[in-house]
C-alpha cells in the first residue's frame, strides 16, 4: 500500500482483522462470530452472547451457568468504587460518572497488565458485571433514593432494571432490554471499539481500554445522541406534525436525528429488529409518532438528496425501546456502553492474543525550518 | 488506496494529517510546529512550548504571561477531584490514579461537548495545569505527608517539584525537569495521541480524549516502561557487569530496556539531548553506569542482529534525568503524561477544528453461516 496523503477518518482503511463481529454495510447484515444477528436476537440471552463474543462459541449449559455465577459474583462495587461514586455530584453526566467509576474499578485490580488468557477474561467479566450497578446506584442517588443491592438470582438485563427500580421488572421489560443488550453488544470496527484496540495494543490493561472506549462512545457522532431522537419526537409532538416540523428542520440545515450510518447502505438489521420490538411494547402512542417521523423523515431526505440509501439507524428505535422499559433518556448512551462492554472487551482479548502496537504515520502539514527567537525579540 | 487485508499495527498507514509535530524517523529529527526540537530544547520553557503546540506560534511576552496566569489559576483540584483522590488507596498505580482523577476533572466541567475554539483550549489548559497537582498530592499522601498547595508564582515544572518535595527545588533541577517536559510534550502520531484523536473524532470532550490517552500511555509498549531502565541498571549494578549481565539477558531471550523505536532509524534527538542533560546532573555514578550499559547494549545488539540501526530511545536517559530530580520511579510514566497532555490536547484541538469521525474498516476472519442451536441441544 502506498499513500501520499492521510485518509480522512480512516474511511475504507482496513485497520485490523477480527473474528469477533462484522458489519456487511452493503447488504445490511451484522454477524457475531459467524452468527447472523437474526440467529441470535430473541433467542440467545445477553450472557450467551457475551460468552460467544469472548470465547468464539455459544456456551453449553454448564459453561453458561458458570459464566452467570461469575457475572453475579462481580456485580457489587468495591469500596473504592463506592467512595468515588459518593464523591461525584448528582448533576454529573452519566457517561462521565461511568468513565470515572470504571476507571476506579480498573484501579482496584491493581495490575499493571493482565493480558494473558484467563486473567484478561476475568477483567472483561468484572467490568461487564459492574457497569449496571454503577449506573443504577448513580441514578437512584440523584433521585434521592437508596441504592438497591444487585441480586445474584436475576439475569443481567433483569437485574439492571431491578436495581434501577427497586422492584422486579416484568418479563416483557426484561426481555426487551435483554434483546437490546444482545443487539448492541458488538458492531465491527466502530470508533469506540477501535479506541479500545489501540489502547490494548500498547499492552495496557483491560480497564484502560474500556475507559477509553467509554470516552469515545460519549461523543455525539458515535453513541452520544440516542436521547436526541426522543427530544425530536417530543418536539414533533404528534404524527401530523412530522412533515412541517421536519421540513422546517431541514430547511434550517438541521440534521434529523436517528437517520443514516457511515457503514450501512441498506437497512441496519438492528433497526429492523428494534422497530418490531418497539411495536410490541406498551407504548402505542410513542410508537405511532416514531413510525410517522420515520416515514416522513425518509421521504423528505430522499426528496432532498435522492439515491443516498438512507435508513433509520439503531438509535432511532433504541430510544423508543429504552424509553418503554423506563430508562431516563440521559442513561441511554451509558446503557449502550453497558452492552458494548462485552464487545469492547472481546476485541481487547483478541488484540492481546495477537498483538502489534497500533502506531500509524501522519502527514505533516505544518511549516518547516523555523528558528527560535528569544522572548524579548518576540514583542 | 486498495486493500485486501488489514495492515497490522497500521504500520506505514498515514492516519491523519497534522501541523502539530512530526517525527522524521530516517533522519532522527523531531519538529514541533516547524521548530526542530534542537531549536527549542534548553531555550523555550514548557509553557512556551505548550502555547506553541496549542496555537501554532510561540507566544509574545504578554501572551506568555497570560497563559502562565491561566495555568496557575487552574492548578488546584476541585472538591470532587479531591474527594476522589482521597478515596483511592495508597497502593494504587499512579497511572490508574491519574486516569481516574483526570476523568473526575472532566466530569467537573459538566459539559457534554466543548469543542469550539476558546472553550476547548480552556479544557487543555485546565488538564495540563492540574495533572502535576494530582500526582504530587497522591505521592505525598502515600508517603504519609500532607499535600502541598500549588504556588502560583512558580513555573510549571518548578511547581511540580515544589509540590512533591514541599520545598523549592534548585534551579538546576527545575531546568532539567522543564527540559524533559519540553522534549516529551509531543511526538507525531504515537499510540496515545492517536487514541486521543480517535476519541475526539466522535466529538467527545477533551477530558475523555486525554483519559483515553493516559490509558494508552500506561501500556508497556508505549509509555509504561521507563522505570524498567532503572531496574535494569540496578540489576547491572556496576559498569564492568554490563557485558556479562546483558549477554545473559539476551541469551535468555529477554529484551534490553530502553533500546530501539518503531519509527526512528537514526538516533532519537531527544535521547541525545537527555544524554547530555543527564551527564551534567549530580549523579556521576548512575550516569557512568548508564553510559556503560548503553555502549555495551548497542554493541551486543549489533553483534546479534547486524545492521538494525538500533539506538537508545527516549526512555533510556529520561529515567536517569527523572531519577536525578528525585522522582520516584513509579511516577515516571505519569510524569511523561503530565508533559504529553500538552501535545494530546493540541492534537484534539486540531481534530476538532477539521473533524471527520475516525471509523476504519476491519477484515472479518471468523466463521460464516452458523445456525443457532438452543441451549438444551448444546449439551
Amino acid at each position: 500500500m502506498t499513500q501520499t496523503a492521510a485518509v480522512r477518518g480512516l474511511e475504507g482503511v482496513i485497520a485490523a482483522s477480527t473474528a469477533v463481529s462484522h458489519v456487511y454495510g452493503e447488504e445490511g447484515r451484522l454477524v457475531y462470530r459467524g452468527y447472523d444477528i437474526y440467529e441470535l436476537a430473541g433467542k440467545a440471552s445477553f450472557e450467551e452472547v457475551a460468552y460467544l463474543l469472548w470465547n468464539g462459541e455459544l456456551p453449553t449449559s454448564q459453561q453458561l451457568r458458570h459464566l452467570k455465577e461469575r457475572l453475579s459474583a462481580h456485580r457489587g462495587l468495591g469500596s473504592e468504587g463506592l467512595s468515588v461514586l459518593q464523591a461525584l455530584s448528582n448533576d454529573a453526566l452519566p457517561m462521565d460518572v461511568l468513565r470515572t467509576v470504571v476507571s476506579t474499578v480498573g484501579l482496584e485490580e491493581r495490575v499493571a497488565d493482565r493480558q494473558k488468557g484467563e486473567e484478561a477474561l476475568e477483567s472483561a467479566i468484572v467490568l461487564t458485571a459492574v457497569i449496571p450497578t454503577i449506573l443504577a446506584a448513580f441514578d437512584r442517588r440523584r433521585r434521592g433514593l437508596e441504592p438497591v443491592e444487585p441480586r445474584t438470582d436475576l439475569d443481567h438485563a433483569q437485574n439492571y432494571l431491578y436495581m434501577l427500580r427497586g422492584s422486579e421488572p416484568s418479563p416483557a421489560d426484561s426481555r426487551a432490554l435483554d434483546m437490546y443488550f444482545v443487539l448492541l453488544a458488538d458492531h465491527g470496527m466502530n470508533a469506540s471499539t477501535f479506541t479500545a484496540r489501540v489502547i490494548a495494543s500498547t499492552e495496557a490493561d483491560m480497564a484502560s481500554a474500556v475507559v477509553g472506549a467509554i470516552g469515545a462512545l460519549k461523543g455525539p457522532l458515535h453513541g452520544g445522541a440516542p436521547s436526541l431522537v426522543l427530544d425530536m419526537l417530543d418536539a414533533i409532538e404528534k404524527p401530523e406534525n412530522a412533515e412541517p416540523w421536519m421540513r422546517g428542520a431541514l430547511s434550517r440545515g438541521d440534521r434529523l436525528m436517528g437517520f443514516g450510518h457511515r457503514v450501512y447502505k441498506a437497512e441496519d438489521p438492528r433497526a429492523e429488529i428494534l422497530r418490531r420490538l418497539a411495536s410490541e411494547m406498551d407504548q402505542t402512542e410513542l410508537f405511532s409518532l416514531a413510525s410517522a417521523a420515520e416515514k416522513t423523515g425518509l421521504r423528505l431526505l430522499e426528496e432532498q438528496k435522492p439515491g443516498r440509501r438512507l435508513y433509520t439507524n439503531v438509535e432511532f428505535y433504541s430510544s423508543v425501546v429504552l424509553n418503554a422499559v423506563g430508562l431516563p433518556r440521559d442513561l441511554f448512551t451509558a446503557t449502550f456502553a453497558a452492552s458494548r462492554t462485552a464487545g469492547w472487551s472481546a476485541h481487547v482479548l483478541e488484540q492481546y492474543g495477537d498483538n502489534r502496537l497500533i502506531r500509524p504515520q501522519s502527514q505533516y502539514t505544518g511549516p518547516q525550518g523555523k528558528r527560535f527567537e528569544p522572548l524579548e525579540r518576540r514583542g
